[in-house]
């Protein structure tokens, strides 16, 4: 039985790649104590990771803006080739190639009932919701990884559909797993459009996969707005009009300059807690994108807050951030009779659309958000230039399955 | 041409009822030269008031927490016989008995075109929605008082299908014009649905409102929160489960103590910036409500926050509020990914049917607000016993039209 | 192990009680064969059956109007205690009472991800949805009997949080299985809601349960037609007006004297393909019901249609209805702009939601349907008292578990 | 003051253009009349036609399959300048260059208040709903023509942002009075999302709507069926798959062979009823497009029925047709758990968005549907070229505003 290798968190700023023993058909002890269930998984499958991208949620923990301990496995966008089923895996095979939605969900739960798979009851004991290789989210090991083990297998598993085909487009189905959908539901929850004008804040691979999500929906005009000059590039790459917050001016003005008018029909927070203010005023003002998305949306307009919002943060700037309590302008938001839509995106509730999209050439995915192939011992690298503001999506292929 | 007499604003925690013009068929000369639209008013009617109630929001102006200035006429809630109309008023007659929105809205515009009335481009050039008698709601006169214009008659009037039952009814049928459909807005936004458990905070009289209509809209348990134990016996009198804030206790364990568990479905924020802190710490905290409904909604559960939070507050207790910043726990939100709507109930989206819910019995709105009749000469009366924690709902009949 | 018994169709008008196996944690062999899945079922569950009640679909093949074979086990509306689990079954346990939507579901499959479970991917080769005890529904052994095996239990199976109370509302809680969902599905795809008028066409149990399921969602005035007197007085026993169809008069006319105009805001067709016609027409005029119901629903109406439409119709009194095609005034539904729902309710959308009412006190369906229970062996007379018209929704009681 | 021309139908499979009075801000006297409203319409405005397109559905007047009379006018696609305006028409003004929807609706009664304009209670004393020029829809004068009376303009008129940018779409921008939004709204009701496959039957002008709407809307797959060549290459040429219905071979299998599966997430029938069989069976079948579009359409999935069926059809193939019923296969439907949705496009509802798609690049639909321009006096020619399968949309331009 080979062994495994996955990515590992050690203190601030540091990742290493490490083994660790190859995964078994088992819930996580924390997960069977806790919710006081069986631990033998016979829901499960282990998969043969093909591809698996670094997360700029991930960077939350490497920069030391979690407890997660040294040691946290890494890793929730996967995408794999199943090579082993437990007895009750019954509609997924060896050999086929699936999307694992980052929000692991045990499919049997009045949550997931819902479609509502990002805060299944049956994941986490300490609270509902769950991730691979994230701290506090029930202690899922990371996928960025050379296998994985996903519970619930038939429910978390999208197959996609040819296998031949798959591997062509590997690049844009990776996206299935967290951004594309992530990006798609804050353009959704925003109310995004046939014809709407839209702003997107922030341009890194999350606001970038809304800004293509809101073209994919029929948005008429996409402006996105960010400080670093290389994803604004990138952002213009695929049709999106940009704003440079590091210039004069004020955001509404701005936006009249590009559209003819200060206001959208629609917005989306891709930035969240670790904002900073715009213009020259550069320091860390974890409300600010949230209060600036309001300013400039129309009455009577939706707000997308795909971008993470936390409960804690030791390394917040004041004593009520710490515990996720920001300074929002809500009497601006009632003025404007505007509606907000918070949390991790329900992934399963669109991978499946997003992915006859990809598959029928609809949505180009890969080619927006710059999707860069990395072996999985550059890992460490990949973290380090995606945090310098690389205007990359980086893609670990951990056993150089992905063509050149 | 009789007078009129209109009650007005004589500086903080002070009304009179004072004589003005009859009104004409007229737009407010703010409207016409902020907008540079026609003065003349085709499309208005004339309305004699059968009645008229006072609202909490009326109060915010009345206690000085506004920039209204001393002669704001007042009065939003108004319920009246039409007695003239203009040459563009095609579907509603002299003598017809009509409930009128407190959102004036032009039925013109792409925001009236989308339902969203409250939002109204054109009848406020300060900036979107407008309401009689209130500040900065572009300068629409006041209708706690005998007559009152009423423009773009056939969109805003709600008729009464029949003279002699509405007259019958008239104590419920004068909630339609604000508090019935507010509530109800707070209840459907935040997903109230058949079975539904749901928490009310506040049980003044849209308070009290938004629990009828979860009962209305099928909530298995519906539980409502103040310090005011008047307003709380009110609350159980039609039916609700109630919590006193004033005693010991987390709200999760008092919500456990009377469902089995310390969470709701959904919950309604009716009371808004005025807020104050929960238990014995009583001070005013104007995010208080909003923090404390999202720390007892479910994951994955919505937030109907039809409590006026406001952009301007020179009472506010700290500078941040004076400008409608308030500490929200958005990264608690964001956790259990929570959706919340703002802004003030486009009336008109519920009106009608909340009107047939009440000529066919199946909602008592007038009972579970307690509504009592005043003259109109006794407005001042009614303002002062309203602010002292009255759990009634005072309905001005300045016609004596309505039977004792 | 015990034996279990079962009731069992023998031919038209002909049903018995039989002996057949225990259950076993097995797929059926045809579904197993069909769709190339393991036989093996870790996920299924036995249950003790608590009651299981009598449908009026079961009337269908019993009236030998389809092509069920002599043989055929019966009964789908299953309410159990789980005696038994296979080792994937992680939320149920043994002593839980729980309520088994009569259509069965994998919970994996794309249909059963969008809330769908009415038309389930994976448990009937033929064609997509399944249930117990009935012909060209994938084989499954019916439930009106003493224990019956339920697949997916973790996904299938809804919990009732308390024995105790479970059992003192047990002919309440039976219903969840089919018909208050059912009619519920009727009502809310019509477009119930607060306040409007509506029109159940049928009072049998569906009918019943759709006209309370009305009363639920809010709705002003609710309407019932049928043409046996016992069925209607069993309407207005809980607050429906009525109108018998053995008289003279068109029904929009007979709409008209109850609410003073022809037509109501919704209608459900609560009867499907066995329909008569109205007045003294009284042969079978298979789209009679429905053509009627959208004579009287308002423009921009929706019609709910719960009742069954088959592909196949033996009996069937002209070429075109033996295929399922019927003369349906479409023209005249298209210049009413209505629009149409059909199809099995999807029991697992609601049954939660439906349970909470029903616990709360706010639904009472077992009071509207006239729920009334028999001893297993007496099955065949609730069969026959059933199709003589009697107002009565039979309930079996298989182990005199229920108090008299 | 100038006289005004239109074009008059003449007797089945004739028309002419015809002088007629100047219009005046009046309302038709049957309306005013049968509803009991004013005649003087101050809420009215003429507008000098710029575009104004022949409809297919104007064909079924003039092919005599209606009761139209001989000199009903004609035209309900309408795009004009604003010329004149009532004392009541705020929010127009004269050179203004409007889409004018062709559902006349007063946007003040309930089912305008719903959004339901296809179905406005004022316009038509006959029945609900109104257009211009169309026989059965209220008397108004048709806009084939060089001026035209539009009632409640504020309501009705879609100002276009800019006159310059305006004139250089207007090929784009005339769609929006029907055929465009006809088509959307086919798509959206049928559920057409993200990554949809989706089935068209019919490639005339509001087929090919429909399918460009279904690629704004992000569809994966678009597939359109005909049985006229020059139409199949018409859809083909911006990016659709199409299905020649001439040849052998069942339609379920001719989608296998696209799209590698014999069915479609959504369908739209863009036909309606005077359709004809499939294949070598030519003959009219007036279900036989709704019938298959059920049999090649997902479980679960919508229907969306652009195309029009009506109340009356003297020319029908037999006695039900005459009076709009049809042999509709609603048994598969129901089987199928589908939801039709039927009746006209309530075009207000979606023109804004879609002007906003045109104006910015996102839509071509001129392109889609091969707009071919021609003056007012070669009207005759157009309809019978179009009578004839050409595959052109033919837009009249009365004054020669539009460019060559």
């Amino acid at each position: 039985m080979p062994d495994n290798r996955v990515v590992v968190y050690k203190g601030p700023g540091e990742v290493a790649v490490e083994s660790i023993e190859y995964p078994k058909l088992e819930l996580p002890t924390d997960v069977v104590t806790g919710l006081k269930i069986k631990q033998k998984a016979p829901h499960a499958a282990i998969l043969k990771i093909v591809t698996t991208n670094i997360c700029g949620s991930d960077q939350h923990m490497v920069r030391g803006r979690t407890t997660a301990p040294v040691g946290q496995t890494l890793g929730h966008e996967i995408t794999g080739e199943v090579v082993e089923t437990g007895d009750d895996v019954l509609f997924v095979n060896t050999g086929d190639i699936c999307s694992v939605p980052f929000n692991i969900a045990c499919g049997r739960c009045r949550m997931c009932n819902e479609g509502k798979t990002g805060v299944c009851l049956n994941v986490n004991p300490a609270r509902p919701g769950a991730a691979y290789g994230y701290v506090d989210m029930g202690g899922w090991i990371g996928g960025q990884a050379e296998y994985v083990m996903v519970p619930y297998a038939d429910f978390n598993l999208l197959r996609f559909p040819d296998r031949e085909q798959a591997m062509e487009k590997i690049l844009d189905l990776t996206m299935l797993s967290d951004i594309f959908p992530t990006g798609y539901h804050g353009a959704v929850t925003a109310g995004v459009t046939t014809g709407s004008s839209v702003y997107i804040a922030g341009a890194g691979p999350v606001g970038l996969a809304a800004a293509h999500a809101a073209q994919v929906l029929g948005a008429g005009a996409v402006v996105v707005g960010d400080m670093i000059p290389e994803r604004l590039e990138q952002a213009r790459s695929f049709g999106c009009e940009t704003i440079d917050l590091r210039l004069d001016g004020t955001l509404p003005e701005m936006i009249e300059q590009l559209l003819g008018e200060p206001e959208v029909d629609a917005a989306v927070d891709a930035v969240g807690f670790e904002a900073r203010g715009h213009g020259k005023e550069g320091d860390e003002a974890p409300a600010t994108v949230l209060n600036s998305v309001m300013e400039v949306t129309r009455v009577g307009g939706g707000l997308g807050i795909p971008g993470l919002y936390v409960t804690g943060d030791p390394g917040a700037v004041d004593e009520g951030a710490k515990h996720g309590t920001l300074g929002v302008r809500i009497g601006l938001g009632w003025a404007k009779s505007h509606s907000f839509t918070t949390g991790q995106c329900p992934v399963k509730r669109y991978n499946r659309q997003l992915m006859n999209a990809i598959l029928s050439g609809k949505a180009q995915i890969a080619k927006a958000v710059n999707a860069t192939t990395i072996p999985l011992d550059e890992a460490p690298r990949g973290y380090r230039d995606f945090d310098g503001g690389a205007s990359r999506k980086f893609v670990i292929d951990p056993h150089g399955m992905v063509a050149a």
